[in-house]
């Protein structure tokens, strides 16, 4: 076995490379969840995450998975036989929907072809024709983590607002919020969905829900069973700045931290360093000649960029040996991609010369794997970083 | 305000001191929850967790509170309408059943006084009336923390035995696991629930069920809606060494850590550790002239110790004082034992001087806040601990 | 072989125990240290050090141990031949005197009996028959970590100014530092001498020389040779914010942070709780019925306490005992002293509870190690602790 | 002001990146320096070290940055007045002349032009010319760091042993040991001089002197004044697993670790990882068109690389711009090459990535501060890792 040496380069979009500041803040000795020190820490992470949803209403934390996440939004506002709308947009769309089965949801599934954003007419036509208003939710996903293609959730919200359509708008922002733009107020989202391991640069362990009003009406009006993941017993007891359970402290110490890392570079400059990032990615893949797996013009990632290999390639394999060589993890393909697929994650606390490596060990691992392509695709990577440097230190002067 | 030097007394039932070991482990980057190293991490931490919960049985890790293995233990067994019995054993007994509650099981409440284990005689004359053996579960909480009154699960399991019943057996050792004996398979329990943040010294963010045949197969004929807290698609993924979601890497990391503390001390010198801290601390409330909660000779809990103060004074009252003068946390009274009560954890990662830190802090802060007491309590406490530590030289040597 | 469980109990009179938050300071990626962040830190721990000392002059820190800033102070200062004052006052002076000796000075050693601070009637009377000012140079130590017995400096400095002798003041601080009150400039020391890893609350790794506008024009016009302990070169280049060697990052980033610690407690709450930690341990050794080493009435050490064990005991052989059982590490006799005396250090991140753990088990070891004693002197220690806590809630409310 | 995100790329050549094994090695409780766990570290880490240096002589620790450990091996084995042959080979070697020049030693300094190794005819004929033996010692630095030339110190023995020259052979390893083949005992080396943050991959702090069986009877033999650097004191505490003052114990923990990451990776592979990477490094040099500082076929460092500007170019300025724009720490020109060279280092731990990243920002920093080159270097350093990886890949296989 080959012992690595220097650092890991963790380039799956998600978990994402957590900055030391923020383990630090984690190593830390544990709290009494119940004191005044912790409800300081309680009150700061709970505003901190209304700034970072872009929110003035409560955002709920849950020590969980963001699987856990989306079942929250399902079952404070659904029950059985509920109609809801959902988009085949990829692997992540495909599992929501999996979870929507399990608590019998009559889920109407627009397919796709994974490489593309949510189908807006298609949204369109079914709401249009659903004048009864039998769907309670439509769902989409933000940032298809599984393609790399955004669906814009303000293009759902103008169709629902233009058609007087009820119906909740459900986002799973999990590998979107904390690398995209994202307004949860501003674009009428009733139900957002997030995970602390991806733009908000933390481990995994903390699922979040923002919720509107019209959201919690609904849930408040919703008798289906819920316990854990019930929204109002966490928005009550949170107002004294603690969780009706003992709350996951450490991750907390963490997401403080975190969020404050993010503001202090600006969210714009967090969203512009992701737009470029993603730029320079796919200069390079279009170099390389070959596609990526998102079609659609102007909704590729800005936080991960998936990538096709030739016919007869096994992505897999690549991904294998750019992991042996060059201690390098990317994004396995998900699923119906499985094997045609692989995925770079720029997302998180990353910056222009860890991509250049991560590019870097792409192109030498397509050499050492046989999967034809030409070279330099560095190099056009690094026009469209120093294009935007220039620029960049231009302003700055 | 004060600031405070020096470490923090966490002398609260839980959440627990951490290890620096522990939290060292934890202040790692995360890793790929795909590749092959973390499901070396996967498997480790598994195995791991069967032997402390002394089961061949799978063991299901969650990222969440204790809560949701609470949850977890109901939604796997159990469908609206199901007959369970519960113990009023204190207030963890009333928050499961308020969970039970909302899942829509008819609980059968066997009323207690807070101040002794469960009602074993109670828990037999129900058991011998359910000849039609609607009772599908039988719930006692092993350790309970807001008493320090233990229940023992074997003396239970004979019950069902003898009765020939075939309810399942569940336990909440949340507090009780990693501090007191605990034999999964051997004690015949069907379903374990545990949390991180006790005995098993780690920040809070877990929770597990550990789940015997029986359970499993009455789980899988279950067709109540799940999908977060199924054990069966968890228990499948984690043949691979990794689980159906992005699992808490780091708490994963902290936890193979943990046990392999525990294990370096052994189980049997954990548990009799516990035992000799509540008996120290019981000889200094024995000065003190104050009463345990607990008042049932044989279930003091080793882990912690709940103290009542005289009628007139209020705990936390006497909590804040000590806060404030010693930089301790003590666990505050629940319920309906609110200002009456306050909690001594020690448990977890604690030794002789950490406690007479601990039970000075309490003698003093009586003192401060005037609670009528003798002194000379800490005394009492040191004769215990010196009598043993003295015996145990004498084995060493 | 014991395997130890909770923290560990360093009450050596230094190293001290390191707050989380000073080794969490440390733990950071080492950085350029000729970059323009670097220089930020580097200007931020000499003005730190600055205020530490309580003087406007240079204070020169070097990656070194405190023996290396005993050096530094001679080979500046002084040549070979030049004669010096020392007072016995214990073992770290004898350590000093043999530096002194290496370097080739004519040391003139009064002698005492490490029970007392330094014979300042001896000083005076050896400075007032120096007509000639031979002697170039006084050299105190502030608390003598080997006795626990505190000279005082500017005790010193009257004998100087009243006589008009130009000889330097020297002192070591090592263990003073942070502790006690110490005052640079005030008190017109020459050079003061300390290290990281006792008040301070660093691991060790540093040693400091602080300097009067005297001290450096007697360095200037020194001939004698050295390099690494220059002060000049050192001054020099530290206006850049930088060392003329790779200084110890990682410690300095640590010491920042400590220094940010004790200033957010404040200098005089520190030096009050080293006296009141003191002043209980007095108070306990009393009832136990041990002398302390130091006899001297105004002359005890706010930062630990010398304890004698009596005749036909071994203090090494109590120390042993109280390690194996109890976890705690305390200080050994040293040189004459070896076996008859044992160290309590209460100096540093520390704090009533944990000197209550600390004398339970000096307590529960004298039991065990069977040295006569009189039981009940945590007793004793909680009544002074109890005493001016009330005060001082007192004067807080 | 931009705020940087990502990790920093440290790429001076030292201090360099500290694995965070190491980081967390050091983030743990401080000890007991006289006690026996303490004492188990001190053997390891002196045995350590002797496998380090490939000797089995003494290793002196010393907590100092890498000069002090210069100038203990000067004062312990010369003395005033003592002829020493030095030789120019860059700044460092021009600073180790001057501490000679303070101990008052008679340097016949070889002068040099900074873009080569040691002149070795000279060191032969100046040697050789010496029939009196009044040359003492032959000091060479092995891997100069501000001109990235090595010298093979088996070459100069092999001049020593020729001309049967009693002169000592004292090596500076500083940036070489770790990072470049070194054998103490077999090259017949009698003093090596270290440090801690560069091959070793700690943070600044701890100098090394590894000691010959001559070197010692030299020192044992030299009235020359010294203590803090005294050889023989040092040697006869280790003995005990311990030092004559209190140890910077934290360096010492994660010098522990460090070894044992070296040896875990094995040193054979070490050092090729370190010569690739510098033939990779001078692959993108040779494209762009730049010269390399050294002009010495087979005297190129491993450890870094220096790069010269062309005239009229400032290395600072492009420096200034690669740390704004791409937040990454080149090494400056030092002295007479200032402003005329860069330095990238390669040294301690690194991948293959990490060096691509770092080229990356070369490549593109010489872009945006206009310095005149060919692009395409990052595609020649690729070619020469692939071809490793793919030869390695083969091995293994």
């Amino acid at each position: 076995m080959t012992v690595h040496t220097g650092r890991h380069f963790l380039q799956i979009p998600g978990p994402t490379n957590v900055p030391d500041r923020v383990l630090r803040a984690m190593d830390m000795p544990t709290m009494d969840h119940r004191g005044p020190e912790f409800a300081e820490i309680g009150f700061a992470v709970l505003s901190a995450m209304q700034r970072v949803f872009r929110t003035k209403q409560p955002v709920i934390i849950y020590p969980s998975s963001g699987t856990g996440a989306w079942e929250a939004a399902i079952v404070n506002t659904l029950q059985p036989g509920d109609k809801v709308l959902m988009c085949e947009t990829g692997q992540f769309a495909v599992l929501w929907h999996g979870i929507a089965d399990k608590f019998k949801l009559d889920v109407d599934f627009i397919s796709g072809d994974w490489r593309h954003g949510a189908d807006l007419e298609q949204i369109e036509a079914r709401l249009s024709a659903d004048k009864a208003h039998k769907i309670k939710a439509v769902c989409v996903v933000h940032n298809e983590t599984s393609t790399a293609c955004v669906t814009y959730p303000r293009d759902v919200r103008k169709i629902l607002d233009t058609l007087k359509h009820p119906a909740l708008l459900m986002v799973d922002t999990i590998s979107g919020l904390g690398s995209l733009e994202y307004e949860h107020d501003a674009w009428g989202i009733d139900v957002s969905i997030a995970g602390s391991q991806k733009g908000l640069m933390l481990p995994p362990g903390l699922g979040f829900n923002a919720v509107s009003e019209k959201a919690l009406a609904v849930a408040k009006a919703n008798p289906g069973m819920r316990s854990y993941w019930d929204w109002q017993e966490v928005i009550n007891i949170n107002k004294a700045g603690t969780w009706p359970y003992t709350p996951a402290t450490n991750l907390l110490f963490g997401l403080r931290e975190a969020v404050k890392m993010l503001e202090e570079e600006g969210f714009e400059n967090v969203f512009a360093r992701h737009k470029r990032h993603s730029e320079a990615t796919r200069a390079a893949i279009k170099v390389w000649g070959l596609e990526t797996q998102c079609q659609e013009q102007g909704a590729h990632s800005p936080a991960l960029t998936a990538v096709r290999v030739p016919d007869g390639h096994d992505a897999d394999h690549f991904r294998k040996i750019v992991l042996e060589n060059f201690d390098m993890s990317l994004g396995t393909g998900l699923n119906k991609v499985k094997g045609k697929v692989f995925r770079i994650g720029h997302i998180g606390h990353f910056n222009d010369l860890m991509l250049m490596g991560t590019l870097s060990g792409v192109e030498m691992g397509l050499d050492l794997a046989k999967v034809p392509h030409r070279g330099g695709g560095v190099l056009a990577a690094m026009e469209v970083l120093k294009g935007h440097d220039a620029a960049q230190s231009k302003a700055v002067a």
